[in-house]
């Protein structure tokens, strides 16, 4: 496929700026071959204006064509062949083998929410019958269900170039809702975005979906995405990635004469807990899992574990130790960008000149900076060292992590308590663990969106009872999900009609339920007709 | 019952502060005798520090104690008897037979939240079942239910003083959902205030619940909210109100360093359309009702009909002279404030002034402003008109109206277009109207959060399929709802449990489902265990 680094907007290519950038090869150093220009603000709002034209027939379509559009979506990926995976590779520094289970991870989020489409229940439609004869007023009949609220922007994580970047849940879902979307493209992957957009361009068209659903606007600064997160005929936006470019963004989405929803997930320490007993069951294993959990794709997972706390013993010395031997064993691997490299950099200089931490192990290897590369890290400090420096409690993104050895339960509690919002919060532990540090399993659930046992936060299960998000700084916003079912609640809002005639309900309304969907009538779950 | 004008924190009372202020009666223009005392920023933190302390405690607490809860505040609310509808009746000039029906609307409510807490389901538990022989990677067991956020803010409309305060759809869906609350007194109606928040505290005494999980905070200004809403440990915000204030708290709660929702229910101009089979049909009717939505509560409800819009002709003419008619007829009631009646005085004066309106009737009887009285005035218009001056697009509080002609469909299409979000939006049709003015159907779809047909917005049912919201202006964020059951969305978020241990799972996620409660487990709705 020959890239253009044009803006596509709908089925059209724009170039207006003679303003472009490339792409970089982080393993290389080297700039990659396309040039891609900078969208003007003019491009920006031809892209939202098609959307909003748009948006009243991709939202009555039915469902079953949006469906549709969503395999052909799966299709016109696959149809991409090795080229894309490479690209993405190249752009990225992710390992083919990563990049394929990116796609695939992708193309199997986007069948389950075909799936969800067919079947349809996900617009949570309810019927309260009227009643003519209530006194002293009668009652009306009212009827509700989740319609799609508008042109929604997209901004998707430098971390996952393919499977939570143009292809991630944030289009997919907004699609299934029936929101038309502009993405912005990242500027560390522009030619996978504009890869992965023409296969979903190439999809619209051929289910004829109307022209505008979908536009790719190119940027390397901030202005591109903040015109349009500024744009009155935006209804919402999505992001995923650092903490001060969400909050930025969130900012300017409050900051509108029409604030919109600015749906951001963003840092998290993810916490693991490892308490006695199961730290005397098995220290091998937790150690293996922690340090393959840590350093899993140069630990730039948003679910990295940044914080692993323990009792104060031997056994917890020991585990250290084998922490210790284990990080030691860790090839320095390129990371994403040159900006990602140089702030994991500079986070690990801090820590290295923080007095309260000890570096407890590092890649034995050396890292080449010129191929961008990291070396794992792990430090140690106290439950002081952590009063001292709360800065511990925020995210470092890539391979490294901190053991904190606690007094004892209370103090472990105390930690906990201070811990700012995240995304997971993990516990090792055995049956006598589970009584013994109670407090601390009640705090946790006010701290994280997700609670693991037994387990690492790394890898996120695509399904309906996933909530990837959390307290803030986690997310934006807590009720919301960026990933399983619930996320495509982010797109919608609950339109309510009033004794409003059958023949104009939307389909899931209407008396005869022709799709069979779950509805709940008079505070009844059935799927019965009425 | 002696009021004392005291913050009510928890189980205490407290005057720090010697400034107050006191309750007004509209009608008479004196001051009620009660001095309340302004809240102090410590007093805030005090009823703000138990909320968070006692938060877990609440929390945990079985489904069927915050159920018996709810019911006793009914109980104690009814035990304050006629002394609480007088006082209210006194406060805010509502006549005693509409505080009776707030009361009760405001009981059936509590009552409402009671049943939904005792059948369970609103948790919205979902399981995926693990696969430990899942290729390539095993599939976690993972379940989700929504939980409680943490301590709310509430506050309550000047309009609704027993409904939509104190004891409204806020506190009491913040109650269900396991939520602390602490409501800034409105201060047009402090005494209500405090005489709902004494029975909900009776109530709370009376239950075990946890001391704290209730305050009142008095202020006559915007410091107290505004700390209060800036409070780290408060963690969503709810308001019914004007847009000035409902926005400049939502700025509030998005500038601080951790941001919390804050879910405002404000201003909305509710258009009602009125297609031309309608009119044919029964245009005195029609006439009858738009008068009628439009005067009831001194045109105070935020549902109160702003605009009407019907098609030029010689119908539309007559149909305008009946409605001028009917509100000649309209005797001026007091409003709920001085504040209120200045600005609705201003307002009229302004589209007096405005050469693009013709006063079609008003209140024969004059108003007298001693007693905060307000006449209905209905001003006629052009679809011109409304492009020369937007702010006619803006909702004026009180009884009065515009009526807008429009040349024909697309000029009607268009107004829609250009309406701002809405509350509501009502069309009077014939099977033939919905033909041929298909396209306004679509549109209103965007504007507005309900849709009537052939009725009039006043008046929004309590039930499951309700949403009292709409996009911006109408409320903070078009997903959630002040009134129906969906609007305790606004106080949870899901907590996602990964391989936890099934003892330790909240109730409804355990295998056994005690409660009996619809689940998703797999993707399929059932009650049954696992």
């Amino acid at each position: 496929m020959t890239l253009t680094g044009q803006q596509l907007i709908g089925n059209s290519e724009s170039a207006d700026s003679a303003d472009t950038f490339q792409g970089m090869n982080p393993t290389t150093g080297k700039p990659l071959k396309t040039r891609y220009h900078e969208a003007t603000t003019a491009e920006v709002d031809r892209a939202v204006s098609m959307a909003d034209k748009i948006f009243g027939t991709f939202r009555d379509l039915l469902a079953e064509r949006r469906a549709d559009f969503l395999e052909a979506i799966v299709e016109e990926t696959l149809a991409l062949g090795d080229e894309f995976l490479e690209l993405a590779s190249a752009e990225t520094g992710h390992p083919l083998a990563r990049c394929a289970m990116e796609r695939d991870r992708a193309l199997n989020q986007a069948r389950f929410f075909e799936e969800l489409l067919r079947e349809g229940s996900w617009v949570d439609a309810r019927i309260d019958r009227g009643d003519s004869n209530r006194q002293p007023l009668p009652k009306p009949d009212v009827r509700s269900l989740l319609q799609p609220i508008g042109p929604v922007a997209v901004f998707g994580a430098s971390n996952f170039p393919i499977a939570i970047s143009v292809l991630g849940a944030d289009t997919i879902s907004a699609f299934a809702a029936g929101c038309p979307v502009i993405v912005k493209a990242h500027p560390a992957h522009p030619g996978t975005c504009e890869m992965a957009a023409r296969a979903i361009i190439s999809a619209a068209k051929r289910m004829n979906m109307p022209e505008g659903v979908f536009s790719l606007v190119q940027g390397k600064g901030n202005e591109v995405g903040t015109h349009l997160v500024q744009h009155p005929k935006i209804l919402a936006g999505a992001f995923t990635g650092s903490l001060k470019g969400g909050r930025a963004l969130m900012d300017v989405a409050a900051a509108r004469s029409v604030p919109i929803p600015f749906y951001a997930e963003m840092g998290s320490v993810n916490p693991i807990f490892i308490l006695p007993g199961a730290l005397e069951e098995n220290p091998e294993g937790i150690a293996d899992g922690f340090v393959n959990a840590l350093t899993l794709g140069v630990g730039q997972f948003c679910t990295n574990p940044g914080l692993a706390l323990g009792i104060q013993s031997d056994q917890w010395d020991q585990f250290s130790a084998l922490v210790s031997e284990r990080v030691a064993k860790y090839p320095p691997s390129t990371m994403l960008h040159e900006g990602i490299h140089a702030a994991y950099t500079e986070g690990i200089i801090g820590r290295s000149e923080n007095e309260d931490l000890l570096l407890l192990g590092e890649s034995d290897a050396e890292a080449d900076p010129s191929a961008c590369e990291a070396a794992a890290y792990v430090f140690e400090t106290t439950q002081q060292g952590l009063v001292n420096d709360p800065t511990l409690l925020e995210e470092l993104f890539g391979p490294a992590s901190t053991l904190v050895s606690c007094a004892g339960v209370d103090d472990m509690v105390a930690i906990a308590e201070k811990l700012e919002g995240s995304l997971s919060a993990t516990v090792h532990g055995s049956e006598e663990d589970l009584i013994k540090f109670k407090p601390l399993l009640k705090v946790l659930q006010r701290k994280a969106g997700r609670l693991i046992f037994n387990g690492y936060p790394v890898g996120i299960e695509v399904c309906h009872s996933m909530h990837h998000g959390g307290p803030y700084p986690a997310a934006s916003h807590s009720f919301f999900t960026s990933i399983g079912t619930r996320c495509i609640q982010r797109f919608v809002r609950p339109v309510c009609y009033q004794n409003w005639p059958n023949s104009q309900l939307p389909l899931a309304l209407q008396d005869e339920n022709p799709r069979g969907v779950w509805r709940m009538i008079d505070g009844e779950r059935t799927r019965d007709e009425l």
